[in-house]
């Protein structure tokens, strides 16, 4: 499911890399394509057409670009939008776990505006919660003659505890330790998240728990990126947080996630679709790519086939290939390439 | 109104410099001390007593320090919370525009955990609302028994074409550019936000008008923070990238800031109550002290007196004097003073 923008351009080598790894391993994939955002809402009228809808939910996995276009963002008045395709899709197939991890290779270290120093071993694992928070809570809507907006920010227990458990789970396979983030000091949604962290922190002495207000989180994540092991969080918190964290890994173009619930996983690049790069050729593929690692890893347990995946991106890093965005002042000019470059690299 | 933790510590010492940077000037001030937050619920058992409301509308200035304690933090079930009290305040005496301008003092440029080349001349004037969004929306309340927890973000058009107004006129001193940050793909409250601002920009052909995602800008703003002039947001998504921003500065304990109404203006640190380092001398006193710079200026159009507290700070700093949060590995350890030995050098 390309989608949007760069969608399109970094999907086609996701795609070829999972076919790839797999040819010689028994493994066989069967692939369908579906429209979603801005493209769906011009072929059909609709961000996220009914077909859609049955085929991802007839995949046991999804492989997704991005939804986007500047046309609805420059136009807030506009009724039918490419994201509400994106939501809506979350929320139907149930995919409240988004994981991000957030991994620096060695080779990028310089990539960051961030002190390598700073950055030298930061390895963080992302819950973010996908499918509650303000961005589905009702009512949403304009009062008083337009004059006034609203949205709904609200959390129940059981949406906290089910990606909470996912957390304290993944943290035990880690460094044993989640941070918990929220603005308990102001927000009522925010305390009952807290309250039903800290009930659950019990059932797991073994992992610490530190629950750190999102202003503060914003700041800690910059100045000591190491400090963090997993971090659970809300879907607007993470929203947030995620995209400041892909500046420990070099660039967006890097980063990979994973969005699962209980009917299908999705896997898709947490970069946007890009408009201003889009169709020149300079996308970065390795977010695309990274993701159908994590695809590999999560949904079809090839550990050996995500394995290879991850180790191919570290050799093309290390023999010095870059994509425009992570390349530095130091990367030679022949060694700076395009999407199809790098993903040719890849295979 | 020191307010709780290193709140009494350090605002001791921007009232020294107020008053001594005023000495011979033929300005008098005259000075009342009030209760606010935690410090307030133990003497009176609420967190903004109506003698404070009072003595604060009665005042053409407050200094205030911060509100907070781990108490609270530590058991979200609490019905009387510290940062009631500010909310409240904020709300009561109308304060609005909450200006935070981040400025990086040539000394500390290898203070921070961004490059010095990628933050070098960063300069950014942060607008964030301060009396709307999901701060004070209602309801805010627990439901079906105390398992759902919601707040409201809500914002009108009133409310936004004010703040954006100053940050609009704010930008025609500067370098002539506004950001405007929102979620505007996700959020109704947030294209209520982006469709006024566009509108006013009509009037302000001059100035340059940037429409930007939250998450968009929590990256950019480490990635490119010289990409910056003025920044406009809302309450939350100021609250969290002013506290990411600090990172640009070297330091949360060097961040002022002015919040403007109607009634009086009131200065503060940034920083919190930090109660891990009440007590123990060690607090940076340059956010109060500075904040004493943007209450002659803004308040008082004193701005030589303004100047010569910037002055003092920076060549305080250049003298190698460092408190411990921006210290780096090159100062050395006698340069490395605690609060009251800053102050007095200041002074
Ligand atoms: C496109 C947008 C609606 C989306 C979100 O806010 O969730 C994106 O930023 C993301 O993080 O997947
Ligand atoms: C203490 C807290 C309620 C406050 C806020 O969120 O506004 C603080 O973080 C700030 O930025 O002044």
């Amino acid at each position: 499911m390309p989608g949007d923008g760069i969608g399109k351009e970094v999907t086609t080598w996701g795609k070829k890399v999972l076919e790839k790894v797999t040819a010689n391993s028994g493994v066989h994939f069967s692939f369908d394509e579906a429209l979603i955002g801005h493209t769906a809402i011009e072929a059909t009228g609709n961000p996220l057409p009914d077909e859609t809808l049955e085929k991802l939910k007839a995949s046991d996995a999804v492989l997704f670009g991005a939804v986007g276009h500047p046309k609805y963002d420059n136009d807030p008045s506009l009724k039918v939008r490419p994201e509400q395709g994106l939501l809506k899709m979350r929320k139907e197939l149930g995919l409240y776990a988004n994981l991000r991890p957030i991994k620096l290779f060695d080779e990028l270290i310089h990539a960051s505006s961030i002190k390598p120093e700073i950055l030298k071993g930061s390895d963080i694992l992302f819950f973010r919660e996908l499918t509650g928070d303000v961005y589905f809570g009702e009512p949403r809507e304009r009062r008083d003659n337009g004059n006034v907006a609203l949205d709904t920010m609200i959390y129940s227990k059981f949406e906290v505890r089910r990606i909470a458990k996912r957390a304290f789970e993944a943290a035990r396979t880690r460094r044993k330790k989640v941070t918990s983030v929220d603005k308990a000091n102001v927000l009522e949604s925010s305390r009952l998240w807290r309250e039903v962290v800290q009930e659950m922190a019990k059932d797991y002495p073994d992992v610490e728990v530190e629950h750190m207000f999102i202003d503060t989180a914003a700041m800690k994540l910059i100045k000591d990126p190491r400090s963090f092991d997993v971090v659970l969080t809300g879907n607007l918190f993470g929203d947030i947080l995620t995209d400041e964290a892909s500046q420990i890994a070099g660039s967006m173009g890097m980063l990979a996630s994973a969005s699962l619930g209980d009917i299908t996983g999705l896997y898709e690049p947490i970069h946007g679709s890009a408009y201003d790069i889009a169709g020149k050729g300079v996308a970065n593929p390795l977010a695309s790519i990274l993701s159908v690692a994590l695809m590999l890893d999560i949904s079809f347990n090839l550990k050996a086939e995500s394995e290879r995946v991850i180790k191919a991106v570290e050799a093309t890093l290390k023999e010095g290939f870059r994509t425009r965005d992570i390349a530095d002042s130091t990367t030679p000019a022949d060694k700076i390439i395009g999407t199809d470059a790098m993903g040719e690299k890849i295979v």
